[in-house]
């Protein structure tokens, strides 16, 4: 089964395109020809020329918006790294489609559609606050993962089921077909935020993380959504024992080069919620969709699927600054600049649904600002500056 | 007329309310019942925060959004401080009003409310590019400010008469009547953005930020909109002897204490832009609206409206960080931290329409969660992290 699964990945990952980059060079002279100061709308011109890349289009608005929330539970929290209780895991994923959790309640605003996955909840799911069974997709592989710090937190199979589940969301009812693939709809994009529910997944993150990239794990390790300064030293510990069981020197290799090393790491000390988002990752590149990462733990998966699918970062976009401190190594390895800077660790995909109005407003600077010719304005003068 | 225009401008000034302290203790209170971690929203929270100040109430809407633009010319662009002609000053106030610059293009976009507004533009204004005349407010005060390295940028009288016409403008249809000053409609939240269109002033508002906060001019001086390192030096020079010429040791005092110091400055090295963006301030302030500050030139206004008025310090919302170096000093000093992180350099108000939709953001946070105790959380385990 896994030679299976493994196969169907790999498809999907050679199906990913590569940017168009005549789309790209056409957009960029568009842009540099809006009536404004040279690359004085920042960002904003990147992300207009990324989304040309994308879709092929120098102009494009943006179609649907959802919010992909891969719910898990981490066998670690055994060992004391976050102080909530991972029933918290379930309840909350319960709220997110109730809309009342912190990224739902954004979502609603904004006109973002939730999508929430349990890939590995543990606990059942309590019903909505008006009783009702709450419409969760149930992809669940297993009841949370085993304690990193005594065993792998699942099987090589388990791993390649949950990056699979994540590839399928993502894509949805993208065309299969190979000479289909990524096809895209041209002047729209699709944008999904990869976003996440499960205690103890910071924790999992920084292991992943530093395995990876060869970093030290103290320096990845953050205060997740709030323990004591005791329990933050015991946080370090567990992962630096976890590392050390599964054999990843804390600190000096990077063991994520290729497919094995990558779901070997996310088999050994990962999580099913970041595998899965790895996987969301890759399906949503597949299918032509930008991609949105949120904080630290959607970070982490990127630069994963990065690794397992180098064509995928054309198709990634930040949002903001998490307080997580690994946050930054790995938005840095991803080349990526954050938009946002508000101090957010929440998680579950919020800084995703705040972003998704920047991504707009670069639609917005392509579709309607004139260029120096139709606003009228010579610009002999940007001549020597530009 | 000095004395009577400085009277209803001190009139505004007693009539900007304090901040409402305990509804914002309220709604500090009812955030952190809200289920997420504690402070995991970060700067939304202090958003939320601060509204409940200004309208005390604990929920808030978001109501009108609304940029104002205040365009003036700068004498001082005679000194080749900046690269593109004046004429693009008339160009663009025109072009704002058709949606086709930058941040016309994103307040289509996100249904904002654009109002430009003459206060000093030197040349004639062209006709749309539909042939028609353009919906500019008509406030001029004069042709064009003196260029500031020779003369004065204006008179005393007309500075306070820049300021009283920002202050009018952004006050809108608010009751004068001393004991409504500052009314409040209560869960709702008229948002105004302060933005500007003005040749050479980034000149100005880095002689000014010298001359308010005794920093040496030079690490206030940036490449505006774009000019050569040769004119970047000039530029330097430009302002050097501007402050020098007018008293204002550089990088050797504060100025900037009072109301008389205040207008003592802006009139001899500001513009009638800047004027009325600090009024607007007021203004805003004062009909207990939400100001958001833009970029530079805007940030430097919002500090000369809390030299002339402390209380306004309450109504103002930072939105992205602007490219300009002298930037930063202006929004430490008034002890915001911005929220977008884009490169952002455009001016006109681009940032505040973007930042419109963090505040509402900020809003949704407080009006979609639910609180631990309706999401079904015993949030006993918060003991201590809190």
């Amino acid at each position: 089964m896994t030679g299976t699964t493994e196969k169907i990945i790999k498809k999907y990952i050679d199906g990913v395109r590569n940017a168009d980059s005549e789309a790209k060079a056409k957009a960029k002279k568009y842009d540099d020809a809006l009536i404004k100061p040279p690359r004085s709308f920042g960002k904003l011109e990147d992300i207009a020329v990324k989304m040309a890349g994308i879709t092929g289009c120098v102009k494009n608005k943006v179609g649907s918006k959802r919010i992909l929330v891969f719910c898990a539970d981490n066998g670690v929290t055994k060992e004391g790294v976050a102080s909530a209780p991972i029933t918290v895991t379930s309840s909350q994923a319960v709220n997110m489609t109730s809309g009342i959790t912190g990224m739902s309640a954004l979502a609603r605003n904004f006109g973002t559609e939730v999508v929430v996955v349990d890939v590995g909840v543990a606990t059942d799911f309590p019903l909505t606050f008006d009783g009702k069974k709450a419409s969760i997709i149930d992809k669940k592989i297993r009841k949370g993962t085993g304690n990193i710090a005594c065993e792998p937190a699942m099987s090589i199979d388990e791993c390649l089921c949950a990056i699979l589940t994540g590839i399928e969301i993502a894509a949805g009812d993208c065309d299969n077909d190979e000479t289909e693939a990524g096809k895209r709809e041209g002047e729209i994009i699709d944008l999904v935020g990869i976003g996440e529910m499960g205690i103890g997944n910071t924790t999992t993150s920084a292991a992943v993380l530093s395995a990876v990239t060869g970093t030290d794990s103290d320096s990845l390790t953050g205060y997740g959504a709030g323990i004591s300064d005791r329990a933050y030293d015991n946080k370090k510990n567990v992962i630096k024992r976890a590392l050390s069981l599964h054999g990843f020197t804390d600190g000096c290799n990077r063991y994520g080069s290729d497919f094995e090393a990558v779901t070997d790491i996310l088999s050994k000390v990962g999580g099913l919620d970041i595998a899965a988002m790895c996987g969301a990752y890759i399906g949503a590149a597949y299918a032509g969709k930008g991609a949105v990462i949120d904080g630290y733990i959607s970070a982490v998966a990127a630069l994963l699927a990065v690794k397992l699918c180098p064509a995928v970062s054309h198709y990634l976009f930040p949002s903001h600054i998490s307080t997580e401190p690994g946050y930054k190594l790995a938005i840095k390895e991803l080349g990526l600049d954050p938009y946002l800077d508000l101090n957010m660790g929440l998680g579950e995909g919020s800084g995703c649904v705040l972003a998704f109005g920047i991504i707009e407003g670069a639609c917005a600077m392509m579709n309607n600002m004139a260029t120096f010719e139709g606003g009228g304005i010579d610009d002999s003068y940007l001549e020597g500056i530009r």
